[in-house]
């Protein structure tokens, strides 16, 4: 099995993870081993609070990845059950505990972001891409539909129609094209410094706060929240980061959010 | 009854077929007489497959559709139960037949898009637009609102306050502005030529693929899919373009879809 | 307890009512008693219909909203039943009742557009935004997250990851990306005159049907419409402005909506 996936801190600021994917000569194409990868460190990753603030996936050698590792396929794509166990059971928890870490994502997101790759981009928070980027999830030239959990995050940041161009058509879309529908949120020429200055931005800010809004973004998509999680929410009332933040404002000073408390 | 539909294959490409609004003189208005003839005809586009890979829907004389046809209503429309019949009886299942069918629809559209016209476009799976077009339902001139199972399929595309300014403005949006706002995927100057070019870039991928991909799009927006949904969909496992695609790919080599099993 | 709102008729159009929250040399923050006021007169526009059919939303001084008024927030904000009792029994139903009325909101930004005051435009239909404007909520760096309720508002109009981003971050972003993005559906120099206009088309156009579509736009998106109101929705067929704007059309000349029946 060919491919890994590697977590770090960034060497300036240990607040911020950096999860590569790595399949060399394979534009970081997901091996069935990279799911599994995947699935483990992303279950992790709500453990690593409150010392990890923010979580930089990206790819190695300036592209993300260009999807599935095709070469593993023959072995196990043409019986329904194991077909099956795939995707339901290797692709879609690695998805499900991307989507279900409170640590905020960000996408740095260079060359191919494509099928496999841009689901995974599909679960950050926010997805920054280079001017040569590309997405697209051109299965259908490989003789088969999108797994319909797999679809369900493309849709989530594609919409109906722009995930329906992207299995009908078969066709990649550019970076700018991305900008304009909302695939991706910034496109810049340093995507590496622009995640970083992101990740520095938010790991500036409590991360307990950034824990909490994410769940409720979570609970507000799944129908929620339910009236447990509501009085959970504000639980925070009298944290020491929310005391110093509005005395801070009040006082005319920075806040000093160093000292802030676990929850 | 004025007005009718027409569909044919096209010229040069069998597996594309034409659907045409036509009500010459009138902006290609939709009559009662073409809502049952679209219902009627969205209704049978399954059974052509697996011949039929792509529908291109089209106005006559470069023109889409600029509503409804506003002298029939007279006969009808101030009637409570008449009126339901029309708008739940006529039109909604119509646009309900669009929507259900498997077979993927591009909306090639020149000049008017509005109201009827606006609701077939919304159902379409891909919208190319001209330059020139322009977008509304500017029906609040006419002195009566939406109807809830029209509004719904502009809402899916518009959003609430694209729908909202639709209708409370009454005003027509151009094509660059509707691009802006995602209602169509893309703004060119020759929509015929896109249109055929993206029909047979869709036709010379594997039908069974494309349909499988709308009924999960269709699926996931409906909630599901269901347990039963969802063990059919694996069904592929053992086709014949499944093995293709992927041996093809591993061969570095284009696939060969040409015998493709109906499924 | 500082600041106020302010409910006028407009100078030139006695239709059109002007909203205006101010809170002079507080950016217009919005304080405890402006969100209760705001609550009660979002309340009571349905009862000015039919002879109010527009209200425009905006901020004194050329300023929209800064957000809430932070000088008050430590005499309830650290008791976890005070801070509920202030989201959810204050902010909440004052943002509530503007979701609810079936009068149509337009509103007109200048300057900062943040956390309440990004929540106020966010409920109304249409928002109007001077090319200086700015947009966000920044209040992580005040200590604390979104409250739920005020999250699934700026969610409707932002996105589930435009939502993240300015929650994370904490950055704002200006009003072409606030345009690019479908947060505004205008950025203009002179967003007075542009909101007025606008108020203005809307205002030509009868009141009942803005409030029907209104209607069934918010029945949409909470699963309906019931059974009772899609009864009730048709009850528009024998209504004078239904009869005047086909036969209008018909007849080729302007519609005459000023006789309408109240409905």
């Amino acid at each position: 099995m060919s491919g890994h996936l590697r977590f770090e801190r960034a060497a300036h600021d240990a607040r911020v993870g950096l999860l590569t994917l790595s399949n060399p000569g394979k534009h970081n194409a997901i091996s069935v081993a990279m799911w599994r990868e995947l699935r483990e460190i992303a279950a992790g990753l709500d453990a690593m609070t409150p010392t990890l603030h923010a979580v930089i996936v990206r790819g190695e050698a300036h592209e993300f990845a260009a999807g599935a590792d095709i070469e593993e396929f023959p072995d196990f794509r043409f019986d329904r059950d194991r077909l099956r166990a795939y995707h339901e059971g290797q692709v879609a928890p690695a998805l499900q505990a991307l989507r279900a870490t409170d640590v905020p994502l960000i996408a740095q997101i260079e060359g191919a972001c494509v099928g496999g790759g841009l689901e995974i981009a599909a679960c950050c928070d926010l997805r920054i891409a280079q001017h040569g980027a590309r997405f697209g999830v051109p299965i259908a030239k490989l003789g088969f539909p999108m797994a319909p959990a797999e679809l369900a995050v493309v849709l989530a940041v594609a919409g109906r129609d722009g995930a329906a161009e992207f299995l009908l058509e078969a066709r990649l879309i550019d970076a700018p094209t991305a900008l304009q529908r909302g695939l991706v949120q910034r496109v810049v020429a340093d995507t590496a410094a622009e995640a970083l200055a992101t990740a520095g931005r938010i790991a500036a800010l409590p991360a307990s706060v950034a824990r909490a809004n994410k769940r409720s973004l979570r609970q507000l998509l799944a129908g929620g929240p339910s009236a447990a999680e509501l009085e959970a929410h504000f639980g925070y009332a009298n944290s020491a980061v929310h005391r110093e933040g509005i005395a801070a404002f009040n006082e005319r000073r920075p806040p000093n959010f160093e000292t802030e408390d676990p929850s």
